[in-house]
């Protein structure tokens, strides 16, 4: 694949590991909305989810959101505008590549709408799943895939496929327009500069709590 | 709950990030073995994972494998020996707590079974669920937990409860004997110091995506 330069660098203003704590504190918020509580401080938010209160605080600068002194913030207005703020409260229309045990998962997951995100069509390679659906989501073979994108301009890809095809399913995605990759496999995809690529390796978690249930046996031995 | 000191400080051999790295190497070695490739060196798969060769040197250190000068790993040597430290060749059972659309999907999911998981059943507090089965793993109401630990001697726990149940809930699978807690809420979950808990959340991936998505757009626009 050719690597070519992107025309604009886009700096991005929030920092990604911001990105994904602000969830954390949409949850709490949540949380603490359907207890009834009318308000909520960045200190209760921190000491409540065990993350330092001056990084919740920071955090929370990036979204346009004023806190009252002493009560802090309107709870409800606070879930709202991080819901809207992390993109929760659009919709955003994706195609699922790899109808796999992992794809076939996430397609039964209508609680990715929640989250502001849709699959709207599985594609695979396997003819025999061409006409068939996953909780009303139709699949399409690997073929058809450019034509549709053509059509609908989704450009979110969910990467679902076994991990000797990522490489090469992920340039067919993006020579077709695909500009944001979520990858599900343990395949480390090399993509352009412009594409934007979110690694969700839920195994690579699994290796760490076997190895830390491994060491805490180990430990009862002696 | 009472955060009670816990007997034993365990001391991990092998840092986290590396764990977490490993499975990336182990996902290139078993593409290359598919291609017929017979050796495999650590800048090889620095370079085709674009990581550093140094880091990836460093991190196989912490497996017990031996390269051979100038030609590196024999790859199935590599691939066998991952797989086996990783714990992915073991089958670990787990418990998985909370049968909503994320819970019901991870039970679709047989490719867990590949990376040593196996969930072995469901826990749910709906009583309509009490019976009923998804991909032949059966569901139980939640208050049968304690009493199905007991015989098995399950320590590993699936957390995908509806985000104000994760606290209460994980709480519950303490008590009851789980050491181990994959987190798939959003939910900041307080646990004592000798639980092991691995934080999968896959909707944090999403609002990174999102917001990414939109300042290309917004760049665009000028």
């Amino acid at each position: 694949m050719k690597m070519s330069k992107p025309e604009v660098i886009v700096h991005y203003k929030v920092p990604e590991p911001t990105l994904r704590r602000l969830p954390w504190y949409l949850a709490y918020a949540k949380l603490v909305l359907k207890e009834g509580e009318k308000y909520l401080s960045s200190t209760q938010i921190a000491k409540n989810i065990a993350v330092d209160a001056s990084m919740v605080a920071k955090d929370l600068s990036f979204v346009n959101i004023a806190g009252r002194t002493r009560v802090g913030y309107n709870v409800a207005d606070l879930v709202g505008i991080l819901e809207s703020f992390l993109g929760f409260t659009n919709s955003h229309k994706a195609f699922l590549f790899g109808v796999g045990n992992l794809g076939g998962a996430l397609m039964h997951d209508n609680g990715l709408e929640q989250f502001g995100l849709e699959i709207v069509a599985g594609f695979d390679v396997k003819y025999e799943l061409t006409g068939t659906s996953i909780n009303h989501i139709p699949i399409h073979h690997l073929d058809r895939f450019a034509e549709l994108q053509q059509q609908t301009g989704i450009n979110i890809g969910v990467l679902t496929v076994p991990v000797e095809r990522a490489q090469m399913v992920s340039e067919s995605m993006i020579a077709g327009g695909i500009q944001a990759i979520w990858n599900f496999t343990p395949f480390r995809i090399r993509v352009p500069e412009n594409i934007i690529v979110q690694n969700t390796s839920i195994y690579a978690h699994l290796a760490v709590m076997f190895n830390r249930l491994n060491a805490i046996k180990e430990s009862e031995k002696k």
